[in-house]
């Protein structure tokens, strides 16, 4: 697909620029050269319009997020690259507003997600932004178009060259992020639902994850459905966001089975099940599913235990992982499916396809993604972080935005209580492998659901979100107000 | 499922009779008791009216078909059972016209379908005919109402009992044998089509046995979608018939490499895949699906080799079996399904839905089932080896019209012929186990087509079809002409 090749070619443009920043700990630092302190304050009231003034193309630089290694949250860097990329036929040039975080670039990060390419390379499958430059043979594409792209990598940076058809004009009233947000996630989970799943009126379906980006989508597009049930599961602290967002029964993982809860509702099972778990919880879906029962798995959430590839997660994961006979099939009239939007990525004319039903639903008012929080592109490790350790209720978000001078000094002052939470990290990881290994022995379970609310108590304790996210959650509120109307 | 009882009931009713039967050759012999050949040319003007005369408890008797153990195609035998059987709650009495032959019964013969009980047992999963009692609490079904009847076994005789709501009024225009052809292959191919399948306009479906009775009801379900493309496999004398069916492609297997046939004409694959054959088949259609595709795997036909269990066949079949890893899923976007109509029994609702909408499409002129040739219980013998061996285009129907006089002496001379027949049949099922132990060691595929042919030339040589049959097929091709007008 000629999608692979556009950030490739960025790639080689910078490639040396990269080779020489190995450094360790320039993570969370602006590019101090380009905009110096002094400065900065005018920089974050025009950002791009101090480069966009100067267009020669040795001149032109821009931030990039780049994976330098596979590891931990630390291993994805900003470093600045230089040189205006070229355009071929068939290509745009985005300037990037907000990009979207996934699964897959966690997985990525670790190592775990053969789509992106050896490091060092700039992660990222979605973003927002504005057509600064189109190549020849784009017709429906033009400068100055705000558009979302959906991309196979390379979208965590200021500026990104896609083929014109990986992106699709924003409709009036969306917002960079709230663009950002929509096209992996309701992709994804429109395309199980409706294709594999072929999701119909009364139909029953089981939600995992229901507060994070895929569940949330997947929660408002069922609703679109006449009498759908949805079975969520969360967090109990996640209740009552998720029930009001469409959740008809919402099932607390951390505490309960939640395989003994849906039975209660619903003796027969489900119609469908979402599963992005993998390993012994596609097991549980496949003997809910109810007769004609489609089983859709869609990620191997639980392969991620800790920051680092956790070998044992791995080992456990793959000597769980789901195997089906087809004579087993047969006798149990049901479907399972597979489903990654990664591997997609030569199916222009079916996401295409999806995205418009998604752009009328989302214009009807019957979608709208939920941000849960927005970062700079400075801050993307506590971005992944959030995500990771599931304490995100929606979507998490960076924005290209430079960081207020203010917050930067905040952000230094937290570099030194990073050392601390690096050494906490190290401490849980180790837990985690501890975990693992019991779990090996033992027969899993119970035993792990334990385990993962003792990690959850710890999360409550790290009480270092930044302070913008709370005012988002305020304006966030007032959002759905003004929709009402 | 209650369902599940009468059969059994009936059963209760006449284990006697029948283990005092227990003979070797009365297979295709009328009763000779109950009609003497003196009476014989007015029972088959009247059939039922003889019995109907004298409804006493005790002198009632009919015609039932029992599979009295495993093994060949003379296991299953004719004989009277006595006594009327009583009616529970919500059952219905239904006086038989005429039932469905399908592959699940031959698989059933030689204990490969779980779903029947062992022998004794009434075969027969599919019948029409006409309520003659109704029980208690049956408010949606009269007597002398027309219906089909879906069961799980039982319906191979001149009288069943069965739940009502397991009957469907036949509508008008419709006859007993297109009723009787009609509930399991286009149920099947219904909810394989449009329930797991999703099948939506400009999609491509590969039938295997396009031919066969599933074959042709998904061939014209297909064609109720708007420019879907049908590659259907089937023996090249087959090809005229099913591409006037709608077969949009039809591929000789025996002769061609149909993976291969397919990708010429569709490089990047199909859509969907009926599967009915198993083994290495499910293999090969796993790797022919495009992303997103549906596997719908529904049979295992390919352990059917010779009329007696063949071990071997049994054995590869189970080696070869298709079992599929959720990560191979996820990055190829498939999904595997599995469907038998026969562990669906206690889905009254999901089924009664599909009936609705199949009856609609006949209705409207949509659909057809395609009799392929009708014969008398005597000659299920006969009409189970037709479809064992893929000499049939459409479906394999028995009626419980008495036999003509005239042509029971035809049987009975033909009955000399069948010891050669038999003999013959030995000779081929050794071969078959040649064939099959020849193939473990070699590296199937191509070889096994080879072998396929050889059986199908020496098909060609027997010529014993009963003249009924050409009868049949000209009044046939009336009929379409008729509908038409």
């Amino acid at each position: 697909m000629s999608g692979e090749d556009a950030p490739a070619q960025q790639q080689n443009a910078v490639d040396q620029k990269q080779e020489t920043k190995p450094s360790e700990e320039p993570k969370t630092e602006p590019p101090k050269t380009e905009s110096p302190p002094a400065a900065a304050a005018e920089a974050a009231a025009t950002p791009a319009a101090t480069t966009e003034k100067v267009p020669e193309e040795e001149t032109f630089t821009y931030r990039a997020l780049v994976l330098t290694g596979y590891g931990g949250y630390d291993k994805v860097k900003l470093q600045v690259k230089k040189g205006k990329p070229t355009l071929k036929a068939g290509e745009v040039l985005v300037r990037v507003k907000a990009c979207g975080l996934n699964f897959a670039d966690l997985m990525a990060r670790q190592g775990l997600y053969d789509r992106l390419p050896s490091p060092p390379v700039t992660p990222g499958m979605e973003c927002s932004g504005v057509v600064e430059a189109v190549g020849e043979e784009v017709t429906d594409r033009k400068v100055g178009d705000k558009v979302m792209v959906l991309n196979r990598f390379g979208l965590w940076q200021e500026v990104a060259v896609v083929p014109a058809n990986h992106t699709f004009l924003i409709p009036e009233g969306m917002s960079f992020e709230e663009a950002a947000a929509l096209p992996v996630n309701y992709i994804t989970a429109y395309m199980m639902l409706f294709d594999f799943g072929n999701l119909r009126p009364n139909q029953s379906v089981l939600v995992h994850a229901a507060a994070g980006g895929v569940g949330i989508a997947a929660t408002q597009l069922c609703k679109t459905v006449k009498d759908v049930t949805v079975f969520g599961t969360a967090s109990a602290s996640k209740h009552e966001t998720i029930t009001q967002g469409g959740v008809t029964h919402a099932i607390d993982y951390r505490t309960k089975d939640y395989v003994e809860e849906v039975r209660k509702i619903s003796p027969k099972g489900m119609d469908i099940i979402l599963d992005p778990l993998g390993g012994s919880d596609t097991h549980k879906a496949y003997n809910l599913l109810k007769p004609m029962g489609k089983l859709i798995t869609y990620g191997a959430a639980n392969m991620l235990a800790g920051q680092k590839k956790n070998l044992l997660a791995v080992a456990k994961n793959w000597y769980h992982q789901f195997s089906i006979h087809t004579l087993s099939l047969i006798q149990g009239n049901k479907s399972v499916c597979g489903f990654h939007l990664g591997y997609l990525d030569g199916e222009t004319e079916l996401i295409t396809e999806a995205m418009n039903t998604i752009l009328d639903f989302y214009k009807d008012g019957k979608i709208k993604p939920r941000i849960d929080s927005t970062w700079h592109l400075e801050q993307v490790g506590d971005a992944m972080r959030k995500m990771q350790e599931r304490n995100n209720i929606g979507k998490v978000i960076l924005t290209t935005e430079p960081m207020p001078e203010e917050e930067k000094k905040e952000e230094t002052k937290k570099e030194d209580k990073k050392e601390d939470k690096k050494k906490e990290d190290k401490k849980k990881d180790d837990k985690k492998k501890d975990d693992a290994k019991k779990d090996e022995k033992k027969d899993e379970k119970k035993e792990e659901k334990k385990d993962d609310k003792k990690d959850d108590k710890k999360d409550d304790k790290k009480k270092e979100e930044p302070k913008k996210e709370e005012k988002k959650e305020e304006e966030k509120k007032e959002e759905p107000k003004k929709e009402e109307k």
